[in-house]
């Protein structure tokens, strides 16, 4: 029996209960709300845990890249969305690959590359399902509306690629207050659903209509616009997502140092810096030991401070909640996964760093 | 022969000429100071690289920790500074493994941590010089300068270790104005000498009174107090270091990405995001093509916005300038070195990641 706290540090921590309760809670809101959860594996990157978002109800896993999407196929996820456009041969090639070991669907915005990708898998022999991917105001990828049509004809004309359905994702949505988050949410629906319109006016058939963040997800979910909710951050919860509002759920990932040098009784410096926490939504949190706080991350340093507790000797285990588990996760390799500080489970980070 | 513009992106380029530029700019300024050169490897994390500093003057390599040291051993990097606190029987047998590779020294600050290095130098029949940390007001690690002789006296006691000399990284100073920035860095170092002259006041002695950053570096040369210069970040430039005032170096890091969505002309999507550039000191500037600037970052997404250039399609590289090397090299895997263009070698990140 292994106890987290004899880890070596950093060490990236999964709590169980808390992951299956979040899992739970967004499977059980999108059961009850008729729509499929596609929950993002953007922030986790780990194939044992979309496994177990998989066993809590969804019906397959989101993904940013095909490197990403590659790594989720070779740990035995059978169903996957890369909501993102895949551009170039070699990532195209690396599609076919997936392709060979799940059902795959891809984002498209551009005639050329569903050309593409449509003449890669012909001439594999595999099929890939397509999703168009519509801008809804985020501004970064996807096409107008009216611009779809067209889309969904290419697609109706090439072999070996299929109309799935639409998506757009609200990524300028997340951080807005709650009501005007709601608005902006109907907002983006409503854009999809008229590109929906358009596509259907003109003879395409479909049934995905795809979208949603963790930070919104609440809201997708009441309006009952989409089919498929793509949110997963939430599921390891952070500070971040509490600051965007998501209710519900119990913060899952932590991050385990020791201090390395306490010269001084009201201060000390644990071993995770921003190489270990990630860094650009704000400071982590303290969950142990009770009485002090995260002040600075240098490069590899936890700058802590005392504020009321004990002090701390070289050695000592502290407990962090990162801000930003997306920011977090992708620098290290293993999140061990634990109860009640029991390790359980080493689940391998297979889509760390920068993916391609 | 490949061209960097067939990479597959995201691709991390490095500039051998601007490299070996600045390289050989640092070691001779550290030369005509009669100060040895031993650059921090925290950013490149790379030894190949490493080799090429050492054979621009380097003396050797500073690390961060003890999983960098053992890459940069394993990479066959000779002599080794790690410039922190290692605390902890696991990675004091990662110290172990590195000094019977190479010449290592270690920083220390805690009395117990020295007496657990000896004993594991002494049982493997290693030896390890240790460099006695002094806080020159960054208030992080060190300690004062009246508890050194103590820890000089503890080493002088103990088997399998030695004592080389004194450090202090003087963090707190980097991001000043010049002015302030020159006093601070001669405050630094008049605490390293203090602490030095009580140490020898009581009889021990040693030859390396160890310091700067890239940020400080110039003033550090011209005070000439310390003996050994650690600063290695400038080696590779940056916009966060231009933000410092680094002069007379080149920008030899760079990241290669492609459009991957261009449905508007005013605006393109770049596949390197956050999670490929890093992030926390600024956004990156684009080198190529001229007339296009980086307006923002999402995780994957680089977002391109026009500014007098030509429109640009899907599958156009772009070359980025991360605005902080720190930042961003850990999140690769793969330095590619080349010369105008032209690739001459692929470097390991052997470091990359949340190291131990």
């Amino acid at each position: 029996m292994t106890l987290v706290w004899e880890l070596e540090t950093p060490a990236l921590l999964v709590d169980l209960d808390a992951l299956d309760h979040n899992a739970g809670l967004m499977a059980q809101r999108s059961t009850d709300a008729g729509i499929a959860w596609r929950p993002h594996v953007k922030a986790c990157k780990s194939p044992a845990m979309a496994q177990r978002l998989i066993a809590a109800g969804a019906v397959g896993v989101t993904c940013a890249k095909s490197a990403e999407a590659l790594a989720m196929a070779h740990g035995g996820v059978s169903d996957i969305l890369i909501a993102n456009e895949v551009v170039g041969a070699d990532k195209i090639e690396r599609l076919i690959e997936v392709a060979k070991l799940a059902t795959l669907c891809v984002a498209v915005d551009d005639a050329d590359n569903v050309r593409e990708i449509a003449a890669a898998a012909d001439a594999a022999g595999v099929q890939i399902d397509l999703l168009v991917d519509i801008d809804v105001n985020l501004h970064r990828c996807g096409v107008d509306p009216e611009v779809a049509p067209a889309l969904c004809a290419l697609i109706a004309d090439l072999p070996a690629v299929r109309l799935r359905g639409l998506m757009g994702y609200e990524g300028h949505v997340m951080g807005l207050p709650d009501e005007e988050k709601e608005r902006e949410t109907a907002a983006s629906a409503a854009i999809i659903a008229r590109a929906a319109d358009l596509c259907r006016a003109d003879g395409h058939e479909f049934d995905v209509l795809s979208g949603g963040g963790s930070g919104n997800y609440r809201y997708v979910l009441e309006q009952g616009v989409l089919t498929e909710l793509q949110a997963g951050g939430a599921a390891l919860m952070d500070l971040t997502y509490e600051a965007m509002g998501v209710d519900g759920h119990r913060r899952a990932l932590s991050l385990l140092c020791q201090v390395v040098s306490a010269t001084h009784p009201d201060r000390a410096a644990g071993d995770a810096g921003w190489k270990a926490t990630g860094r650009h939504t704000g400071m982590p949190l303290v969950a142990q030991p009770l009485g002090w706080e995260c002040v600075g991350l240098s490069a590899e340093h936890t700058h802590l401070a005392r504020n009321g507790g004990e002090s701390l000797s070289i050695g000592d285990r502290v407990e962090l909640v990162p801000h930003y588990s997306d920011s977090t996760v992708l620098l290290h390799r293993t999140l061990h996964a634990h109860r009640d500080g029991v390790v359980e489970d080493a689940w391998a980070i297979s889509g760390s760093g920068a993916l391609q």
